[in-house]
């Protein structure tokens, strides 16, 4: 956690990205780098975002809520990063996943 | 937005429907067609939904809430077109995005 | 319902243990086999969880919510069962999905 799920960016791409991203990422949460995952989805696009048509990123970003102002520094640096990969668009949206429901090796992260 | 991610859907028949799904989507949410994104993921089935088994979609649609009335209206004409597909067993799921969590360009829609 | 998406579990790996599992998650459930899907998602990871690294499978379950112990039993068997594929971390997380906005065949699970 975070969870950073890309479509519409190669994983070749991201990888030139991906070790610099996660340590600005983990400076603005506070953490370790090794907190992060960061993995292309394999998806057809068949309407929008076709080839030929203006690039276009949509990335899902799974995490426990940190507010406003983290959010938003986060999905800046996501933003930059991403954008220098010549995508013209980039629409990320952030999962609050609650506490109660995430398990890591069969405990809840809080009861 | 409003993006659908399809499985157990191939791309070639979704390809088939994909622009009138659109016009009639764009017209239910009195928006333009170039607002929607559509794109199959690609998933192995392990249990349930298996070959020789009658063929099942899940489609999962985010988006910004709309409403019953627009809710059931997009639900009913995303299972029409693709009942067409000889797809006997379509079940959707309304993702609702939150304004303030969504970002375009690192810009939240909704402060 | 519910589904099961997972990430980092091949689906071949998965194949050996999926018909026990769900048999063991229809009964925390009180439901019926029939009722699950189980998927491998396909996705590149690129930061966190490559190779070389100890192995991590996430795993999404899409349901209508139970409550605590229904969820932390859920948890728990499904964390056994990927355990025994040599999967040392594994982490999950449930997403209650709203009965008003899960449709089956176009009608809705709740007016």
């Amino acid at each position: 956690m975070p969870h950073l799920l890309f479509r519409g960016v190669a994983a070749e791409q991201l990888q030139a990205v991906a070790a610099p991203l996660a340590e600005e990422l983990a400076a603005i949460c506070e953490c370790g780098t090794d907190n992060f995952t960061m993995a292309c989805l394999h998806a057809t696009s068949v309407f929008g975002s076709l080839p030929g048509e203006p690039a276009f990123a949509f990335i899902e970003i799974g995490w426990f809520e940190r507010g406003k102002d983290v959010r938003t520094r986060f999905a800046q640096a996501v933003t930059r990063y991403v954008g220098q990969l010549s995508i013209p668009e980039i629409e990320i949206v952030f999962h609050a996943y609650r506490e109660d429901s995430y398990y890591i090796n069969g405990e809840p992260v809080e009861e």
